[in-house]
C-alpha cells in the first residue's frame, strides 16, 4: 500500500559469477559452445571449477546485472531473487542493496546453496558460462508480493527463469499481476540456447503477454527461426509494443509498429569482457523508459551502458551510470 | 619423505579479500586510519561489510599471495593456512591449487567460517584492511608436517600469525623444524601496527631466529622505535643474515651483515591498487633467493613482481610473472 512507486522490479536468477581468464583450447577440451549459457548440475559445475585457474566473485545474474545498472543511473528499482543464507548469497544482497536495488526476498535456510556462475572469459573478450541455479530452483510465486509488483512502472523479466519450474509459474504470476495493475511487462530473452529451449512458449508470450521485448540477434533470429536479421525484425514488429534487438557493434534497432529506430553503439574506450552486454543495454533503456525519454534516447541509454560494462572485467559497471549519461548530454 | 624438494613453503592467515572502493570521507566517518590492518570481530566486520558499496571477492592472505607470486614466477610452494569448508574456503583453496601451490591443510568442519578482509581501496591506491580472522584461529601446531617444511629450502611466514595465539605456537614450531632440518626461515613484519602489538618478541625473533626479513620502511622504524630510515637500517644490520627493506617509490634495500644493495623500483604502468606490493616483493625475492639468484637479482625480481600487482585491482598476479622476468632478462 505505502509501497514507493518504482522504475522497474526486476524478476531474475541470483547468481554470484565466478570469473577465470580461459581460451579455446580449454572450451573444446570441455565441451563448452562459446558465448553460451549452459546449466550444470553440482557434480559438472565443481569439476569444471576444479579445472580452472584461480578466478574472482562477484555477483551477477542477468536481471541483477540489469537493475545494478538501473540504479547506478539513479533509478528506482526493486529485484525478487533466491538465495541461500549462505555465504555467497550474502554477498548477492549485499552487493544489490549496496548499489540501492531493494532486495528483501526471503532466503533458503536449507537445501541447495546460492547459485554460481563459472564464467570462462576468453582473450576476445567473449564468456561462456556454466550455471548452477542451486536456491534458484526454489522461487516461486509466494515470493512475489503483489504490492511490490503493482508500484513498478515496468515488470522485467529474464527468459532464464523460465530453467527453475516454478520460477516460470512466478514469470506468470508477475506477468499477470502487474498488467492488472495498468503496468508494462518486459522480457529479455537471455540466449539462444533458451530461446531454443522454450520456443514456443517464448513465441506465445511475445505474442500475448509482452510489451517490451529485449533480444540480440541471435536470440531474435532463433525465436523465428530464420536466418536473416531483417526477416526477424519483420517478424516481431506489432507482436509486441516495443522490441529493442541488439546487434553487438552495428548497434540496436528499436521496433514499433509503425516505426524503428536504428541506434549506433557507443564507442567503448577498450573490450575486455563482454559479459552483461545486454542486460546494461536494457538497464539504459528501462532507465530511460521509465523517466520519460522517447524511444531514441532509451536507445542511446542503453548503448552508454553497454559500452561501459564491456570495457572492464565483470557485468556490473564500475563507473556511476548517471555522470557518464549526463557528461553525454543524454539526461 | 618421498616429499619432492620446494623452494618455499609459507605459513599464513588464509584469507579471501572483500575489495570494495571507498574514500577518505568513509575511512574517518569509521574511525579506520588508512594503509593499516585492523582486527575486527564479525559484529564490526558485518557492519562494516553493510556499509560499504558493492564488492569483488578474491582470495587473498598476505603470505597466500607471495605464494601466489612464487608460483607465477615457476617456482615450487606448498601453503599451511586455515579455512573452514564453507563457500569462500573452497574458492580460497581452489585458487591456491589452481595457481600450482600445493594446499592440503585440513579445513575446520565446524566452528569459525573462513576467514575475510575488507579491503576498502580509495582513490590514492591505499588500502584499508578490517580482517575477521574466523578459521584462521584455529591453525595450530598439528597442521605442520615436518616433512613438508623440511622438504622446502625456505619457511616464509607472516607477522600477522602471531595475531592468532594457536597459529604463533605453530611460527614458532615450524621454524624449529626448519632450522633442525638445515632450512632458512623467513619474516615479513606485514604492518606498523603488528609490529607495534608484538615488538618485543618480533625483535627477539629477528636476532636470533630469522634468516631473511621482509619489512617495509614504517615497519623497520616501527620495530627499532627511530624515526628515520638510515637508522632502521643500522639496527637490522648483522641481526639477520639478510633484511629486505621497501620504501615504496624509493625502491629496495637489501642490507647483510657486510653490505648493502640498493635496488630502483620497475615502474608500474599504473598504480591502480598498493595491496599486495610487499607480499609480491617477497614472492619475486624469495623466489630469486631458492633458485639461484645474487641478492641485487633477488631485489630486481621482488621490483618487477610488485610493479605487476600494483598496475592492477587484488592482490595476485594477472599476468604470468615468469614471462615478465624472462622480458626483463632476469631469469
Amino acid at each position: 500500500m505505502a509501497t514507493q512507486t518504482l522504475d522497474v522490479v526486476g524478476i531474475g536468477n541470483a547468481i554470484v559469477d565466478i570469473l577465470v581468464p580461459s581460451d579455446d583450447q580449454f572450451l573444446s577440451k570441455h565441451d563448452l559452445r562459446k558465448g553460451t549459457m549452459t546449466l550444470v548440475n553440482e557434480a559438472r559445475a565443481e569439476a569444471l571449477y576444479r579445472a580452472t585457474g584461480s578466478g574472482v566473485e562477484m555477483s551477477g545474474g542477468s536481471c541483477g546485472n540489469t537493475m545494478a545498472g538501473i540504479a547506478s543511473f539513479g533509478g528506482k528499482g526493486a529485484y525478487v531473487g533466491k538465495v541461500r543464507n549462505d555465504q555467497l548469497g550474502d554477498v548477492f544482497a549485499h552487493d544489490m542493496r549496496a548499489i540501492g536495488v531493494k532486495f528483501d526476498t526471503a532466503p533458503l535456510t536449507k537445501g541447495p546453496s546460492t547459485a554460481r556462475c563459472l564464467i570462462l572469459v576468453t582473450p576476445d573478450a567473449q564468456r561462456t558460462m556454466n550455471t548452477y541455479l542451486g536456491a534458484c530452483v526454489e522461487l516461486g510465486p509466494e515470493d512475489l508480493d503483489p504490492n511490490l509488483i503493482a508500484a513498478a512502472q515496468v515488470t522485467y523479466l529474464e527468459g532464464y527463469l523460465f530453467d527453475p519450474p516454478r520460477a516460470k509459474e512466478a514469470f506468470r504470476r508477475a506477468a499477470k499481476t502487474a498488467h492488472d495493475a495498468g503496468r508494462k511487462v518486459s522480457l529479455s530473452l537471455s540466449d539462444p540456447f533458451c530461446v531454443d529451449r522454450y520456443r514456443d512458449e517464448f513465441r506465445d508470450l511475445v505474442a500475448n503477454h509482452i510489451d517490451i521485448l529485449f533480444a540480440n540477434e541471435a536470440e531474435i533470429c532463433s525465436l523465428y527461426q530464420v536466418n536473416d536479421f531483417e526477416q526477424a525484425v519483420n517478424h516481431v514488429r506489432g507482436k509486441t509494443e516495443i522490441a529493442a534487438l541488439t546487434r553487438s557493434e552495428l548497434g540496436s534497432v528499436i521496433v514499433t509498429r509503425d516505426r524503428e529506430h536504428r541506434i549506433p553503439i557507443s564507442p567503448p574506450e577498450r573490450v575486455i569482457d563482454s559479459t552483461g552486454a545486454g542486460d546494461l543495454y536494457a538497464a539504459g533503456f528501462l532507465y530511460g523508459l521509465t523517466n520519460g525519454k522517447d524511444l531514441a534516447s532509451c536507445g542511446k541509454l542503453g548503448s552508454l551502458a553497454a559500452a561501459e560494462v564491456i570495457s572492464h572485467y565483470g557485468a556490473r559497471p564500475e563507473t556511476p551510470l548517471r555522470d557518464l549519461a549526463q557528461r553525454a548530454g543524454l539526461i
